[in-house]
């Protein structure tokens, strides 16, 4: 929106991790992230986070992140990159390279085609 | 962590607004933003932000964020500033001078003293 304003707090966190926890009712057409299976994937990413000794990082659910057709949705601030993972082992991939390594889960970023269809 | 990647898609989202509407037990002593009655700010951010026009924007719930003592607890994401709102006319504030004008509703903002007593 704006440049940075230099006199921005620095991050809270180095790494703020939100996944989609909504839940919708079964037979609902959109589908929801918890529904397939986000909950127990955001524990899993809270626990492994802790686990691999990763500092500085906070992994919290969030609602509805209204990208639903392509999820279990992850978004990681402050980058705004956005990540379906639909495993454990998805999960570990996206900690390793993305929080450990610092470049990218790249095989499951979600990009701009990826977009909820209207209607 | 690194630097912006060439590859990152375009922001999904102009601005993220997380709103804490984790809820404690009565007495806890650390108390929670629901406590505090983050939850119908959230509402009212989200059908304020609409009312407003402003585009790009998502208003979302998040799980506890660990800044219980100073919240209702808020992040805009992608600059990660937080703010504390306790009213409508906060949440006024922030949606005019953070999402509309691009600047901060210094008054509100939490900065990096704002740090949550160990022990």
């Amino acid at each position: 929106m704006t440049d940075a304003i230099p006199t921005d707090p620095p991050p809270y966190f180095l790494a703020h991790v939100f996944v989609c926890c909504n839940r919708r009712a079964d037979g609902h057409k959109r589908g929801s992230c918890a529904a397939r299976g986000s909950e127990k994937l955001k524990d899993y990413m809270k626990a492994r986070a802790k686990e691999l000794g990763i500092t500085g990082v906070r992994v919290n659910q969030a609602g509805c992140l209204d990208r639903c057709e392509f999820g279990p949705a992850i978004v990681i601030y402050p980058e705004g990159v956005w990540y379906r993972a639909e495993t454990r082992e998805d999960i570990d991939e996206i900690l390793l390279a993305h929080l450990v390594e610092g470049r990218r889960a790249t095989r499951l970023m979600l990009t701009e085609h990826d977009v909820v269809p209207k209607g």
